[in-house]
């Protein structure tokens, strides 16, 4: 069994909001998360609502900024927010640039040196915290869910994809849905995982999809006009094609006015809870 | 009329959250503040509601970690929130004690140099932000409510009392209401307001009542009691005693399992804001 140590836990909602740390095999250090346990949880196991943040974050930015325990604790879902990265890894280069390296894992397992060693949050978010907080905590593990932000929800969407069966539903704000072909990921990924394109495929929503990967179920996006990297990073379109012609059932829903903040976030949340909970629903 | 600097505007619930600063007259120097417009302003003034933060706060705080907007934008409120005190003030000795100066001004006007020529919050929070605000916002200032969170909370007892029919309703959680009297007060006050204690009577939510200082209204307070500052600085008690003998209509909530954080005010911020449209209605 994991030893999880206890940074804090608070009362809210009726719920408890707990950060924790232990000690990561597949990231080869100390990582830190934190759970959202709903009050439903003291009368049994509840479903789990998985959430992945985006580039510089941490399991802290959610938890404080979207406002999401409200409609979790009217829910009965738990919510895990895992970090972004491994930390404090010491390898030159992972800090420093917010888009690459810690804060910055993109949610897939590193297979160029100096960077497999640690940045194996492919492995992270599917294997280890899923047995790690199922050992702590009244989650019910037959219902699972996911979304995410940014690179969190590229996270989402590609764990989702590739893992058919393991998530009852899937969500995102803002996804990175095309990064192989988008600069974040165009400069993350060679480094990360080489220059073999077909690697990267595996971490493209939408290369994923045109590659016959589906979801069972409707995925749902939503997108503000006004984010400033709608045009050159996002561009959502790319995955809603891909869907369209895959017949992979998908809602985008473009926000007119919205940024790419957690203001933004905050205000679609309770709808993506909502989302979640029914397919979550015994 | 007062130049206003948009530092940023953000959509949020279909309304508008702001960051902005000013030269203010009562502070001397910059000050920044938070304002939140509900999609209602788009047909005119709405209500407005003061929140007035705790130590070591910001404009940002409430903003960011309260969850506030949702109620608002549906209740059709606007939320303004001060700094909690003036800024970079170069006044040897401001900086450094999280309990006093800069991020700790009490909401009152300093009377004691070097702090009388910048900190002056009561004067701020009264007179002149009120003033700025409604030269550039679409806000019904014959309704407005005002609430805080502990030396924010002592603040909206304290203007509240003070301005009677300024305000047509006050809430707060877990507020010092006994300044005079608790090590948080008995440090900040003789350094601000000198040692002479009629001076401390003004800023002293229970010492006020006991004076006959009365607000037309219930007020509403929420105390968690897991706060760590609830035994040695805030004593809820002191003030419900002195409402119950003036017959000031006080509803004192203690809420089990609460902390003092943000993670308690979010849990209630709703109940609160609902307090307040009630009061607010036209």
């Amino acid at each position: 069994m994991t030893t999880i140590e206890t940074i804090s836990e608070q009362r809210c909602f009726g719920g408890l909001q707990g950060f924790y740390s232990h000690a990561s095999e597949a990231c080869g250090g100390t990582m830190r998360f934190a759970v959202f346990m709903p009050p439903a949880a003291e009368n049994g196991p509840v479903p789990v609502l998985w959430y992945l943040a985006g580039l510089t974050c941490t399991a802290e930015t959610f938890t404080i900024k979207a406002g999401a325990q409200r409609a979790a604790a009217e829910l009965g879902i738990a919510l895990v927010m895992p970090d972004t990265s491994p930390r404090d890894t010491g390898i030159d280069g992972a800090t420093g640039d917010w888009e690459f390296g810690e804060g910055a894992g993109f949610y897939l397992d590193a297979t160029e040196a100096p960077w497999a060693s640690r940045f194996r949050m492919y492995s992270y978010v599917v294997d280890e915290l899923p047995r790690v907080v199922s050992e702590r905590f009244a989650l019910d593990m037959s219902r699972q869910g996911i979304f995410g932000h940014s690179m969190g929800g590229h996270g989402a969407l590609t764990i989702a994809l590739r893992n058919p069966g393991r998530y009852r539903s899937v969500s995102a704000f803002a996804p990175i849905v095309a990064p192989a072909n988008v600069p974040w990921g165009e400069k993350a990924f060679p480094r990360y995982l080489g220059d073999d394109r077909k690697a990267w495929a595996l971490h493209d929503a939408t290369q994923l999809v045109r590659d016959g990967a589906r979801f069972d179920g409707r995925i749902l996006i939503d997108q503000g006009e006004a984010d400033g990297f709608l045009t050159n990073q996002l561009q959502p379109q790319r995955f809603e094609a891909a869907c369209e012609e895959a017949g992979q059932p998908l809602q985008l829903r473009m926000q007119p006015g919205y940024d790419h903040s957690y203001y933004f976030i905050q205000s679609f949340v309770e709808d993506h809870l909502r989302h979640h909970a029914k397919a979550l629903a015994v």
